[in-house]
């Protein structure tokens, strides 16, 4: 398989809708700015749509699931039969994207890259199985070139998917068991900076379960420290969902499809996705700040300031699925609100 | 009129129903604790409702609407026109909060308290005119005893009307040109600290005129340094919509209905309702950290965190139907989310 088209040009947004929505916000009757970050939002998907009329009714989730080697280390809170477990939940309507999705009315689509205790065939998942899970890569690099490459069009493929839905706004999310270390340790690569900083309880460690991680994560990084580019820091320390997440992001870029960004890992990938195409950049709305313990210094990373901040560490897309409210609300704002003009009301002394 | 009501004991959250809800949130296939935010106010509203199963489906949101004497010192970057323009603007559809209540198929109710430009009567509108507009409050009380009375009996006639509707979530806003300073000079009088710490930029003042907002402020408070009552406070203080605002939440809470506070405004008025009968603090749901100066200070002084901060500052309730849609979420995941048992999931190790 080829990646020549992880390189292909991304869309560009519109400046002069920017502009446009920005003197309309300023017509209508409310004192101007005051509206906040909901003024900014319906301003910034104005100019990602290419419209007056923002909008996102139509909204696609995709959860990525796949194993990780790295999880014989001890890394997690949950044994690692929970992905495959969790993929049946997803399908099923009882995980917490599952509810968040219907509550949306928004597409879900499970997309299953191998786990370990595989689920087998489930109405409702797309089958995209890689291998069983990554490999250990404290031991060796996570995957090869092969399974890189495929997982990076399994994100692609989503998105093809959504985008024949005509959806408006694309969300991607993950479940791995052990995927905060895989997310840490790309975190560190991409950021150069040391584990120690950026590791955190993933989905319940202690202080001792967290020193435990850093120090894998420091034996994995000493293994792959000749990974110096992102394609090669993601087959060496990455995992099959946090890959297809890349290659999602990118893709949807290369669509012009808005992209709201979940916690952290999905931040990882998005810096990823970033660093392989900086126009991938203006695509992206990132949703939450997350309480995994990195999340912050990849926002900061990216320039990215996300629009709420709950607590949320589940991952699953359902921190961006949470805020999607917000979005559609900050749209029937920008579209629905009477002008000063129309209502009769007079404007500022 | 009697303000024996007023003092009427308010209802009691189920204590019983906060440890269930606790204890069904552990069951649900996440990590413990990972839905942050969104775990605390299900189990919030589960011990309001005195149900397992919490639910915001039915929303009601009054508009409390009423002219300042006080305008006429200059504190405002809008014309008094303004607000019985509004009135109108709010009732025809074109208002925020008209678009927000319309999308989250919310009840909206808009009351009329008395303007300088009185739109008469309108489809939709609640008349209940105390007077065109309170006194201005550098030269006399804001209005008269029988005055309190009457606006803390417009609030508690809302949610009564909210109460026959058996809505499940209370929300009241305010509209009135000059309000930021009535409910600076409030929140100075409630807490005891100067003006200069709490005034704002209401509807948009430069640094100049939040200067002179606080001279007049000052002036103020030394003519009203008398006022050692809530009451007397907000008699003297007051506006017409904040003093609804503060029945409303009284009553809200005797009723047993969640209240989901607005912004700085609408915090000053929970404060006063709060210090008045501190039973009613329990009822009291925060949405948002306005971006007007004072507010983080009053949320500080109620021990509130709200949910979220997205630089809003416009009022009308607009803050707290924005966040509507999390607390249904919030309710959806509860109700909605597969036990680790039922849907045969591992558990933690």
């Amino acid at each position: 398989m080829s990646l020549d088209w992880l390189f292909a040009p991304c869309a560009q947004p519109a400046v002069e809708q920017t502009e446009a929505a920005r003197a309309h916000q300023l017509q209508l009757t409310k004192p101007p700015g005051s509206l906040g970050q909901l003024e900014a939002i319906a301003i910034q998907l104005a100019s990602l749509q290419r419209t007056a009329q923002p909008s996102v009714d139509r909204v696609w989730i995709s959860v990525f699931a796949a194993d990780h080697g790295v999880a014989e280390e001890g890394v997690s809170a949950f044994p690692q039969a929970v992905t495959g477990e969790m993929v049946r939940n997803f399908a099923s309507g009882g995980a917490a994207i599952s509810v968040l999705a219907r509550s949306l009315d928004a597409w879900l689509e499970v997309v299953n890259l191998g786990t370990v205790n595989d689920p087998g065939e489930i109405a409702g998942v797309r089958r995209a199985i890689i291998a069983p899970s990554t490999a250990n890569f404290c031991v060796g690099a996570a995957m090869t070139e092969a399974q890189l490459d495929a997982a990076l069009e399994v994100g692609a493929q989503s998105v093809r998917a959504a985008q024949r839905a005509a959806i408006q706004l694309f969300i991607a999310g993950e479940m791995g068991i052990a995927n905060t270390t895989s997310a840490t340790a790309l975190a560190s690569a991409l950021l150069d900076e040391p584990p120690s900083c950026l590791a955190g309880a993933g989905t319940g460690l202690d202080a001792a379960g967290i020193q435990h991680k850093v120090a894998v994560l420091e034996r994995a990084l000493a293994l792959h420290a000749n990974a110096n580019s992102v394609l090669e820091q993601l087959r060496c320390l990455g995992g099959f969902e946090i890959v297809a997440l890349v290659g999602a992001y990118v893709a949807a870029a290369q669509a012009g499809i808005p992209v709201l960004v979940d916690g952290f890992i999905s931040t990882a990938a998005a810096l990823a996705a970033a660093t392989i195409q900086p126009e991938v950049r203006p695509w992206l709305l990132f949703a939450h700040r997350s309480k995994e313990h990195g999340h912050a210094r990849l926002l900061i990373a990216l320039q990215a300031e996300p629009l709420v901040d709950l607590g949320l560490r589940l991952g699953e897309a359902s921190g961006a699925a949470t805020v999607v409210p917000l979005l559609r609300l900050a749209c029937a704002l920008h579209n629905g609100m009477a002008t000063f003009e129309q209502a009769g009301v007079s404007n500022a002394d």
